[in-house]
Formats: C-alpha cells, sequence, structure tokens
C-alpha cells in the first residue's frame, strides 16, 4: 500500500488543509510562487517517489494562472516520479464552454481536459460539472462528486414550512428533482421566454408556489442576474420567502450587489470556490464540502467506490 | 494553393498588424476578450475552413492568459476546419524553465510545447529561444528565427569606432560571436564567481575592452540585474562607452529604473514584447522584427526553407 499525499496549489489553501485533516494527513510542502514575470514558479519540498499524489486545486479566478499552476504542478509531480497523480478540481473552470452553441466556437472544457491528461494526470475527482457529459472529456477515470446532499442537509435541518424548490431554468430541472426528493417537497420551475428578438423576457412561472417557501438551486451562480430575478419573480407572484443556494460561488461582477439588493432572503453556498473578504454579504451561507472531498479521498485510495457517498 | 490568413491574439495586436501589413493582407476578424469571471472568450468572426491560418501570440505577461488564449484559439481554429494552424511566437514564455536544475522541479517549456501540439497546432514559428534545445521540445516543424542580423544592423549604421561585443555571461556566448562576425568585431565575456558561498561575486572580464565601445548582447533582460551589472563592470574597468541589445525585453520589476540609472548609454530591444507606456525610457530603441516574421511566414506558406533569412 503507497503512502498517500495531498498537497495544495494557491486556488482554495483552506479548503485543502481542511480535506487534509479530514484524511488526517499535513499538507505536503511545496511553494507555488511566481518569478518577477508572472511565470509560475513551482518547488516541491519533499520527496513524492512511488506516493499517491493528490493535488486541490479548483480552476476559479484567477483562472489562465490556476489552470497553469495546476499544469506545470502536475509536470513537476510527474517527473519527480510519484506512482499517480489525482486532481481534486472542486471547481472545474470553463465548464460552460462544453459544446459549440454557435458556429466556431472552441470547446474550452473538452481542451482543459486535453491539457490535464497530457500534463500527465491519473484521475480526476470533481463536483457538480456544469454538464454531466464533460466526464466524456476524459479518458481517465473521473469521480464526479454531487453537492446536493450537502446543500440539502442544511435546508433539512432548518425545518422550513411546505416548501418548493425551484430551478431558475429548464437546464436545472434534475438537480431541483434531486434536492426536492431529499425533502420530500415539490418542484416549480422559471420559464424564460422571449416572444420576439429585442423584447423583454417573461417570467413564467411553472408550479404552484402560492403561500411556499421557495428554494432556488443552481449549480453556479456568476454574476447572479439569472437567480435575482428568479427569487425577485417568485416574490411577486406569491411565494412567502424565497432562499437560494449553488454548489459553486462564482459571483463575479455585480453579484454581490445584486444579492444584497434582491428578495433573497438567505445564500447558502459551498467552499468550492473561496469567498474573498471583498464579496463578503451577511446574506451569505457556506457549507464546506472538506468531508465529502476527503471521504472521496479516502475510498480511491482504497480502491473503493464514491458513488455511495451521494446515492 | 490555399488561401493565407493572419490573426491576432490579445499579447502583440501592433505587430501582427505590422505582421499582415507586410504580406499584404488585413488580420482576420476575431474577438478575443474575457466572461466576467475572466474566463477566456473567443470568437472567430470569418470563416478559416481549408484556410492556412498564422496565429500571432508572444506569451509574455500575463503569460498564464496568453497561453491560454492561444490554446483555446487553436481549439477554436482546429474545429472550424482549418487546413492548417501555424503558430507565430515571437517571445516563448516558460523557455528558462527548460531542464530541472534541481530535483523535483517542473520542465515548464516542455509542458508549453505540449500542450500547444495537443491543442492542435501544425507548426511553430518562434525567435531567440532562450535555448535552441526547446526546438526539441516538439514534434511539428518549429521554424527558430534569429534577432542578431536585425540588432547587428543598427549597430552598423551606427558606424562606432573600436566595437567589441560582449557576453553578460557564459551562456551567451556563441550569440555574441555571431554578432561579432557581423560587426568584423572581438568578443569579450563577463566571467562571473563567487568564491564561497554568502560572499559577493566578482565580474571578472575575459577580453581588452581599455577604451573600446562595449556591445553587450543577451536574448532576455528581465529584471535587468545582470545586464546593468556588466555594464558598470566594463565602465570600471575602462570601456568608453557601453550599449545594451536583447531581443526580448521583459522588463520586469525594477528593470527600467536599473536601466536608467546604470552606465548603458543604450539599449536596443525588439518588439518581439510590446513596451507598454509605463515602460518608458529614453534610452530604449525598440527594432521591429515584422519583416522578418512576415518574410518568413511568406516563404514557409510557399514551402520554402526560412533559413536564408539569417544565413
Ligand atoms: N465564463 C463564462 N461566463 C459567462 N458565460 C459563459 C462563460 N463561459 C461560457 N459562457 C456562455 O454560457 C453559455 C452556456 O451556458 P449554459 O447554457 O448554462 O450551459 C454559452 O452560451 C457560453 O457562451
Ligand atoms: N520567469 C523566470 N524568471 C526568473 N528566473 C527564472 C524564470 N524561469 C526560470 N528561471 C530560473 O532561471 C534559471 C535558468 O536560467 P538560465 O540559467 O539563464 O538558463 C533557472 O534556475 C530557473 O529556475
Amino acid at each position: 500500500d503507497s503512502s498517500l499525499k495531498v498537497f495544495s496549489l494557491n486556488s482554495n489553501p483552506e479548503l485543502a488543509n481542511e480535506i487534509a485533516t479530514h484524511i488526517g494527513t499535513n499538507l505536503g510542502k511545496c511553494t507555488v510562487s511566481k518569478f518577477s514575470d508572472g511565470e509560475v514558479q513551482i518547488n516541491l519540498e519533499e520527496s513524492v517517489r512511488g506516493c499517491d499524489v493528490y493535488v486541490v486545486q479548483s480552476t476559479c479566478a484567477p483562472v489562465n494562472q490556476h489552470i497553469m499552476e495546476l499544469l506545470i504542478m502536475i509536470d513537476a509531480l510527474k517527473r519527480a516520479s510519484a506512482k499517480s497523480i489525482n486532481i481534486v478540481m472542486p471547481y472545474y473552470g470553463y465548464a460552460r464552454q462544453d459544446r459549440k452553441a454557435r458556429s466556431r466556437e472552441p470547446i474550452a472544457a473538452k481542451l482543459v481536459a486535453d491539457l490535464i491528461e497530457k500534463a500527465g494526470a491519473n484521475r480526476v475527482i470533481t463536483l457538480d460539472l456544469h454538464a454531466p457529459q464533460i466526464q466524456g472529456f476524459f479518458d481517465i477515470p473521473i469521480d464526479h462528486l454531487q453537492g446536493v446532499p450537502i446543500l440539502s442537509s442544511y435546508f433539512e435541518q432548518k425545518n422550513l414550512d411546505d416548501v418548493i424548490v425551484v430551478s431558475p431554468d429548464h437546464g436545472g430541472v434534475t438537480r431541483a428533482r434531486k434536492m426536492a426528493d431529499r425533502l420530500k417537497a415539490p418542484i416549480g420551475i422559471i420559464d424564460k421566454r422571449r416572444p420576439k428578438p429585442n423584447v423583454a423576457e417573461i417570467m413564467n412561472i411553472i408550479g404552484n408556489i402560492e403561500g411556499k417557501t421557495a428554494i432556488l438551486i443552481d449549480d453556479i451562480i456568476d454574476t447572479a442576474g439569472t437567480i435575482t430575478l428568479a427569487a425577485n419573480a417568485l416574490i411577486e407572484n406569491g411565494a412567502k420567502e424565497v432562499y437560494a443556494c449553488c454548489t459553486h460561488p462564482v459571483l463575479s461582477g455585480p453579484a454581490i450587489e445584486r444579492i444584497d439588493n434582491s428578495k433573497i432572503k438567505e445564500l447558502v453556498i459551498t467552499d468550492s470556490i473561496p469567498l474573498p473578504d471583498e464579496k463578503f454579504s451577511a446574506k451569505i451561507t457556506a457549507l464546506s464540502v472538506a468531508p465529502l472531498i476527503g471521504e472521496a479521498i479516502i475510498r480511491v485510495h482504497e480502491m473503493q467506490s464514491v458513488s455511495i457517498l451521494f446515492d
């Protein structure tokens, strides 16, 4: 049985530390810094020869730097004779470029998968991919964890009355269904349509929300336009109160301002992406995915299935 | 004969434009921007089906962003059925990480070569690689252009008296030799040694510089520590005046301040990396590599050797 080492890069050192603690180990020693011209400089400060190495890195902003840190780290580990290089990517950047929506577009999510493999990774552990099809972009094993159980447990403990789980768009209905099953609640869908080009969108709500406590669920909240418009539409159409939740708090641009000014009572997120201080909002509650990921690493290392973690 | 298209990414649009002008064409239309969260967004705005495409991108700072732009562009061109994808990289970032100088180091220069190939490039045209061995990191054809002829011509036209070409270290002697041949001048070498650890370096000058006009030549000037110390040592040891030149003006951190405060009379660079306004120095003269690269593209497209351009 070869020894397990966990390394952190720069995107999410706190989460990496909690994961290591969960596993009962310390983070491996390495320096990940920059040269004067901005090039990434990585120094492994302990041997990894013959080890099963787990590298924790969310490819959140600054996404290009975090991707290059990851690739250069994989290169260093490979050349230092690690036995296996396992990439723990709680947030998978570029996941929304997962298809050619228009002609002559790149498919950056596939490119990133190719780059990780080419650099020399042997396995990827990730969480709530924007499209589960991204699993098929890899030729190496990929473990796809789910945030729904964590988010659902939090709401279960709140003992809210008369809940309805609402998907902010058609793409997220499966996710809403999973949460609704756990909360034994019905589901609703925000059905946006644009009747003609250059005419404002109509927010049609499918499902009976009158007097109910709505929980909006999405995988990513980025600029928070979709989720805050949805929340306001729910209140205007008779919902008693609106909670929102997501796995990946990208929260770029006007997101925090929009959330603070919206009808959302509380926004529940995970720490797949760390929130810097300047993104503070009293409305936000962050749940940790460290126990989930720690458990997954233990199971992978012991060659057991991880699917039990969310069945 | 298929049609040639030149596209520019964000690192060096001015140079790309000059290259297109030299070839007698216009830059291809594409938008290379960022989403709100910082992810690169590329839209090709004209067809490239069946075309020989040349993409101009120096992977200078912000290096990780410029690399990802390049890789995503290659992906988009590949999926848009370009006949060939030719990468014009006047400056090759990460070239100094070209070997394991210590154990457990990455070899990022090889990684970058692998990434470019994996993304789908068919050929690379580059200029003064930090180590010519980087050519061997590629399995696709690579054209390696040289800046020495351009830099030498400039000094030839100055008609300086009693010139000596000086390499600032042992690694650059071949380059200094090439320039000296063109200027029909002798060469000198700055021979740095550290007698004991933690004792100041001794600058020993090999070659007779007494009363001479010294021209220091290097491939990259980054923080300008080496070159300014060398220039001052030359003056202290009797050189009449000191010019300096390089192909790639990285000029990070304290570089401009050091150059301005040094004994360097004039620093001659190329536009392989553009100088932003905040790096202005009255001592700097920039020469364009656009005619050289334009010529190389024409010759590659007509399937002729490019080596004639610097023999
Ligand atoms: N980083 C990003 N920020 C905002 N939009 C994006 C980003 N990446 C991709 N997209 C766009 O989002 C759409 C895909 O999102 P979706 O329909 O939710 O899968 C596509 O039209 C993409 O062009
Ligand atoms: N971007 C960079 N800035 C400064 N030093 C670097 C950079 N990349 C690599 N190096 C270091 O430069 C040395 C190689 O330079 P050289 O000996 O001139 O080939 C190695 O020790 C590298 O660790």
